[in-house]
């Protein structure tokens, strides 16, 4: 057997390839960083400057040169500059023709420019190829090395620039995803723009459940007391009235999870395929389920919380006392009674909800990018429907138990309006009836044809659905 | 120096060569989804479909064709389409002759066919090479490019065609790990199936501690007290008796963790060798003790927030509020006398019981996959040997403390049986034990010597131990 | 269209080149596993052994010979040995000539030896190109094919050898980061020794704020009652003197996340330029902010749990029963009037805390790697700056509250020393008063030029500046 010798030649010095040159204009914090990654990555780099000998620190083993010839030496050119100083790449234009140009530039708001940076740069120089990409990497992520695995966007005209592009990122260490012709640089430029567009929704209607509950709570509860009672109770805005705020709105929200699912499933049986689309609100509910649940969990976080605190609070204490004083001096027997009912009840009501807020962060861990990622799909299935709806149902138990005794009592409709934990117990019970119509056997066989690609309207002789 | 002109070329439009043409069987959510990713990933696009005219919108820039049109264009194809359709194929045969077909599908439950979905498909075209895999990307994460950094497993007969996929794949962002022949296909099948197989042990264990300590309690706790004092106490089961029966299963549970590990090392130390493998039962043992330790953190947290509600419980303000109208109707002295060493006692119980949950958090924290992935060798060994038997340590201590001042009255042990924290403790005694026997200097220095490589049994003389 | 036949050829079994063999010395746990990868990533695999034929369970698939055979037969030479046992290499050389030999091996301990593993092992083989690298993979990260995405540190003296080893390890999934010249394999050794470098700082000063606090807090209040009031209080040190000492140390260390910034804005606006490099200390501080916060949570956890175990204290219950025995004896009045500015007081207080609390949670989540990296940069700034800021400023008022009605009391000065919240709120005003000052308009605006890359001192007329 002779031995390989694929590596021996490399050591006699000629065979191996010059590893490619890279050129990058602009020798600020990006421009930098980046050399630096490219200089790791195994590449050559030459930066461009308008003064290359008074341009600071560069990484070591990169040349710097006049952008002119800079230019001349690679094919590949990295523009690390403002927007708003593009206009000198024009007088470049006979040493950029041909080459490739990515331009990695972001802006600080959303339409600053009637025309995407890259769309700019291609009608400046229109000889050379302009890659529009990568602008989501962070001087600071290239410079740490937190590249691994990341994903970046690309797009531009020509496809042969795009792909000597991809190949470097590739090299980088970065998966690259191609969002087609340079029009597209626009969509591009605005992702590192974005501010939580998805978290938009579910805050949206969190605020507004929140500002609805808290005013409603506020007449039932201090302003009612305040006027039939002339009892100042205005203290319990803080802590009483918020605890109340907080449960209601995170179980509606809750069931704000699972009803989009449902009415899904409805909606899919009704239609017999599952091949039409959704309408437009239906899609965008779907799509912010997951936010709208880890809204609902940050509301029974702070629902914890503030119960927790709850025999610490001055009131509380004041009351505790009050009612032992108040008992001894009156002689009352009633509290001594101990009522084994109550003692029942308020454990259940206790027990119900640790175990509820339990799932919960169960389930908001699995969430969490690097968990969820690992767990295969039917896991991820088991716990977002199955661990999800048992959460739903302990959550509304919980709200039932808490008013188990006083749903008949007249006291508690005061000037004729219902209490606000029966207001919210209204669409978890919707989402969970509906959700157990959608198990009963018959239907849920029909359903689980349908998701396969099962379609009533189809003629019976067609050969092989090809859904997977 | 001349510029290089590598990308002078491609804008010429003629040297570049066509992007390679992958073909898709099959037009549902997985076969869309996945054109897109490969459209993205810079590769041509065509579908085959029984009904070419007709199949719905299909990602732009993907052709669309009939089944044997489609087959023979391209040289690799998807087989997104059900298993029971996979009959068709058979029709196809000399388009397929030489072709590699990818095998993407799964099956909805484990062992619903005698043969793997790819065997069948192999055996259905024997002349094309099938290759089983990517059968755990969801259309989902597909769609959302979420495959940056994702592994993906392959298996097949055919060599060559297995690099084909894996070369396509790693230009879609993920790794490739080869499981061998198409004998694999089965394992593969199975992957997406799985539900928490890890979690089987741990879950187990924690229900039947779980089981034996409650119905332990409940005659010790409540039977009992019926029985011998007539008090009816069966209220105490959702709240009392539940925050005992978790911390002693999330005590027995994190010694559970720590225990194996000290087995091995007075096996390795018996055996005077690393290189002989254990027992099965602690092999098994001993991969599960991640997920045993989360088990035990899950039970710590219940104990935790069912302790903060205690204040708050009918039954806990009723007893305060009995014990002072108790206490001035018969004008006692005792609770008056502010006991020091009780106070001493009680808070210190506390101090080490946050303490030991707050080392818990942290275990469980580096446990996440993204944050123990950046952690260096030795970062991961002390936090999970050092601080792991902190935590046990504090927590035992935290158990001894509850019982500090009970262990010997005879009222503790009734109807001959000892408490349920009495028992908890033996396991984590045992386990800090061990473990502190193997830390003795003369101990750890063998050991050590043996966990690097040294046998006891081997001859002086042999040169080079080689393990690393 | 005539169909691409690229596959067509390696069914035939000849064209498809045969893939690259890879020797491995020593058969060891990470020998093993490393062989066991490549075999999946599709690469042949030589084992080099001392015994070849009493060696153990070697992944199947992979051949065993002596090491001068298995050093014939493959180009690329992975060295699993322990350094100890290098010497053996020396008498290979002939073999050795013109191979690649990564170096994986790690030592146990830092500064063990004078010179890197790798650069000894240069030394004994000089006609090999010693590559050192891959050596932060544990044996259980290759087994269980945890690599994908992650990064990996080469470095060596021979270009083209480390560009052969970063194709294989690219193959293997890893990203590669090329560190430089040989020299650098001391750094590389060292990476899997680290132990929490960026955490020892903000350790440290978190050990050094409480040391002092406590000390302070234990002359405040258990030394100065003991003293004056001959009372023995010596029971608060596990309970209440910690939860002073937590909430102080937490809230000061948080400010010190938020402090470096602000004076970095003003040193840039006071030299009027962004590109000067900042004095080592705030380097330094400013690279551990992250930690800083992270222990800040710690501390806050605490202080949380600890507060809500207050209720539930022998000293506190005790405390409550016996106000409540001397109010019935001595027949006062005071506590049954309803204090309603206390109530309004406390429950703000409570709630802030809890609400900072709340905030803090948020921040931390957004620093787990895996949630933090799929953040935009706008998203990113939003959390870690405005969140960040409310979050001091809440808990910060969470603080003034407490102290609202003491701050004029002569009683709160006891031996003329203030209070430990009132020293805590110095620095989180300090840090929150400055970024006042930079939100000025007028600073603001010259402080977001400078940070675009505008420089006072610049002549106007240079064209383009070229940062990004």
């Amino acid at each position: 057997m002779k031995p390989e010798n694929v590596v021996l030649q490399p050591l006699d010095a000629v065979v191996v390839p010059e590893p490619d040159l890279m050129c990058i204009f602009g020798t600020g914090d990006l421009g930098r960083s980046l050399g630096l990654r490219l200089l790791q990555s195994g590449y050559r780099v030459v930066y461009g400057s308008r003064r290359p000998h008074s341009c600071g620190a560069l990484p070591s083993g990169a040349q710097v040169m006049t952008h002119a010839a800079a230019a001349r030496s690679a094919s590949l050119i990295f523009i690390c500059v403002h927007r708003e100083h593009y206009e000198f790449l024009e007088t470049l234009q006979s040493k950029l023709e041909g080459k490739v140009l990515v331009d990695l530039s972001n802006n600080l708001k959303k339409g600053l420019y009637p025309e995407a940076n890259a769309a700019y740069l291609q009608r400046l120089v229109p000889q050379a190829a302009v890659v529009k990409g990568l602008n989501t990497l962070s001087a600071w992520a290239l410079q740490n090395g937190l590249l691994a695995g990341k994903q970046v966007y690309l797009c531009g005209d020509d496809a042969g620039a795009k792909r000597v592009v991809a190949e470097m990122a590739t090299k980088l260490g970065l998966t690259v995803l191609d969002k087609g012709s340079l029009s597209a640089a626009r969509e591009l430029e605005d992702f590192p723009l974005r501010l939580f567009p998805e978290w938009r929704l579910p805050l949206c209607v969190a605020v507004g459940l929140s500002a609805f509950f808290f005013f409603y709570l506020l007449i039932r509860d201090v302003i009612y007391a305040y006027v039939e009672n002339d009892k100042e109770t205005s203290y319990r805005i803080m802590v009483s009235l918020a605890n109340k705020v907080f449960p209601i709105v995170s179980l509606v929200m809750l069931s704000l999870c699972y009803l989009p699912g449902a009415i899904a499933g409805f909606l899919q049986l009704y239609r017999g395929t599952k091949y039409s689309r959704f309408p437009n609100w239906l899609d965008r509910w779907m799509l912010c389920r997951k936010q709208m649940g880890l809204v609902a969990l940050g509301f029974a976080f702070l629902h914890a919380i503030y119960t927790f605190v709850i025999p610490i609070r001055y009131a509380v204490r004041h009351k505790l006392i009050s009612t032992v004083v108040d008992e001894m001096k009156n002689n009352k027997t009633t509290p001594f009674y101990f009522d084994n009912t109550e003692a029942w009840g308020t454990d259940s009501f206790y027990a119900l909800g640790i175990l509820g807020f339990f799932l919960y962060v169960l389930l908001a861990l699995t969430s969490l990018p690097s968990v969820g990622g690992s767990l295969s799909w039917r896991e991820f299935s088991f716990i977002q429907s199955k661990l999800g709806h048992l959460t739903l149902f302990i959550c509304t138990a919980h709200g039932y138990i808490y008013g188990w005794n006083k749903f008949l009592r007249t006291s508690t409709y005061k000037w004729y309006t219902p209490p606000g934990y029966m207001l919210c117990l209204i669409m978890p019970s919707v989402a969970l009836v509906l959700k157990l119509l959608l198990l009963l056997p018959c239907v849920d066989r029909t359903l689980t044809r349908i998701r396969q690609g099962w379609e009533r309207s189809k003629p019976k002789d067609a050969i092989g659905v090809t859904n997977l």
